[in-house]
């Protein structure tokens, strides 16, 4: 097979680690550019590169000149949130595919720009959203499909993440997300739960996000971080930070079905997604891993015996992606997410075919920030979801994930 | 001691557990009328005192009676949901305080019904939410009030209790619950969890909740249970059923803090009510029984190895009320935490005072039910909570739990 030739846009801490297992799959692509606007940063992608293979990529710290690259057939976008859409974009105007971080959107304006462009130009963009790909997830989704859970009804999940040592630490001109906090409130990360529900209710693939409400908690986590850790944080000090410390949204569906998320990244916690899937006869409950089947022993589960029940269910519900490819995908570290949801991406690039977490899927997901940001600033007053795709959820599309095959 | 004299009134399922429970504190209460308006259920009353106590009590069909009956210190009101006001109303007007089972509300007018015949008699009632006593919630509140989770900022829970074959098989005629799940959309039993984060956020006493929005699922658990059971539950065959299976209702508080509450309970899953408080510093999350205090090795929880460190931190938190009267509680049954309950209503019904979870915050608890059906009807929109208190919730009444000292 002819590999494929990449650029790669966007050397941070999450640029890197993707940098290395896009080389980790140096048979099947090539980078052959590296981009970061910070020269450091572009030097420290150059050198991976040059350190895995032996050969210098070509190195810049601006990215219209890997958008506009001759040869290449697709670019990775590792960038800080706010560059994602206007980089696919340039991207698929160049020919290109493109594939993206995951972030939300700052305005349904760049969502649409994601399914204009790709309407006008034919060229596929995707999210690159690894947790569509978790091995938890795929098999819950196997469950699913196999009718183990009845109609889904409810589906929750949550961005449990304790990221204030990152927010703070950042250096205020170069961190993304410290600019996000202090000046926005919304549900500012959606895609790592919202990504294998949307996926699990198919939605606009026969379902679709009709509306949402979202409402943000007041802000105390990083002022209260910040007084405590005013010596190493001296330039924060007495900052407001916008941003709610907890942000519940629920999103309503055409079925009836509700999906409720959670963005919490500024109190002390433990690391969790609570991915959970309620049917009208079954459960998967994400936070101790267990399914549930209608009639099954209560007593067993509130004795906290059948806890973990998750993992006997998985040994039958494996998902074929990861019955194929799990011992090479977790080999590449990440818990395999990286490997597959890259492997999704090139398997698309490469075959010229349309790409799983599409521009519909992106600009409908990545669209819960900036409604969520108009639903908090209006209370929690519901907010349309727009249909991305001009009614063609209605025709059942494909469903995810699209199936590839490695050689 | 002088005894205090009781009437009870209700005599379903939940009714003769409670009273059996009061006949079980006899050294400090004499039931001296029992009430159902069904005369199977008043004799099944009447026995259990007879049997209990050798004296068939005063037993009629007309709660009336009760109510008005000379004697009577206080009436305690076990009956369906939709009648707790009026006879707790008809009770105080009678002199007698009236303690009520939980349940919400089905117009608002009813809440500033007890708020307004407590201001004009003067005679105190109680909502007797006993998960507001439980062992763990106290102990959780001892941990809020000892500072270790610095300043509260969200906390959730939610009624996750598959009644389905209890809504089916109630006799329509008889069984509030079919009444409430054929016709209602709404937040419908939000105590059980409300009451100890209202406990906890010092609502009423220094806090107060200020708005909600209320999103409700589709209603297709019940139906897909009728449709499975149809020979046990021919009468419901093809009923619609308006309430939906999940329902997310996000409360917004006077000091930016959030609460948000899951009623759960047409769709299979094991019981939980996931008590969940957020802070500052640190967070006990219920579902797996975790304090977090900010600073702890997130892998540890990870790896689920910290998982049950509540057990730990209730050690040290023990509430003094579970100090003093723990072992009588739990002999009592139900976790102790009907003993406990009833042990503060008689206690404030002997020395005449105020009781704790009273007029104020039954009425502001209850609301959430009739507001959650207009939000939901809204679409989600969000709706103001009414100040029950009339601004006396910024004089910091007396914190919950109210002391109590049995002999």
């Amino acid at each position: 097979m002819e590999k494929i030739k990449v650029g790669c846009i966007g050397m941070g801490k999450r640029g890197q680690a993707m940098l290395k297992t896009v080389l980790a799959m140096c048979r099947d692509v090539t980078v052959a550019a590296v981009c970061d606007s910070y020269d450091d940063r572009a030097e420290i992608g150059r050198r991976l590169v040059f350190d895995a293979t032996g050969v210098s990529p070509f190195s810049t710290t601006d990215a219209s000149q890997v958008t506009a690259m001759d040869g290449l057939d697709a670019v990775l976008i590792f960038s800080a949130w706010e560059s994602h859409v206007s980089l696919a974009i340039d991207a698929m105007e160049h020919g290109k595919y493109a594939g993206f971080e995951v972030g939300g959107a700052y305005t349904l304006d760049e969502c649409f720009g994601l399914v204009k462009t790709y309407e006008k130009t034919g060229v596929p963009c995707m999210m690159l959203e690894n947790c569509c790909y978790g091995k938890v997830e795929l098999a819950v989704l196997e469950m699913v499909r196999g009718g183990l859970f009845g109609k889904i009804v409810h589906c929750s999940g949550g961005y449990h993440h304790d990221l204030r040592d990152e927010i703070a630490g950042g250096n205020i001109n170069r961190h993304y997300r410290l600019r996000n906090y202090l000046a926005r409130n919304c549900e500012n990360y959606p895609t790592h739960e919202l990504g294998p529900i949307a996926t699990v209710m198919d939605i606009n693939r026969g379902n679709r996000m009709v509306s949402l409400s979202s409402v943000a908690s007041g802000s105390f986590g990083m002022e209260e971080f910040v007084k405590q850790n005013a010596e190493k944080y001296p330039e924060l000090r007495g900052k407001h930070f916008d941003q709610g410390d907890v942000v519940n949204t629920t999103v309503t569906c055409a079925d009836g079905s509700t999906i409720a998320l959670t963005l919490d990244t500024t109190l002390p916690r433990f690391y969790s997604r609570e991915f959970t899937v309620r049917g009208t006869r079954g459960a998967y409950i994400g936070l101790c891993d267990s399914v549930f089947i209608d009639g099954a022993d209560e007593e067993d589960f509130n004795a906290k015996r059948h806890w973990g029940s998750g993992t006997k269910f998985r040994r039958e519900y494996t998902h074929p992606l990861w019955k194929k490819y799990g011992r090479r995908a977790r080999l590449a570290g990440h818990d395999g997410m990286d490997f597959m949801v890259l492997s999704a991406f090139f398997e698309a690039v490469r075959k010229k075919t349309s790409t799983p977490i599409d521009a519909y899927d992106a600009a409908a997901w990545m669209s819960i920030t900036p409604l969520s940001e108009k639903s908090i600033a209006l209370g929690g007053a519901p907010v349309e979801i727009p249909d991305f795709t001009n009614g063609m959820w209605r025709e059942k599309r494909e469903k995810l994930p699209l199936e590839f095959a490695l050689d």
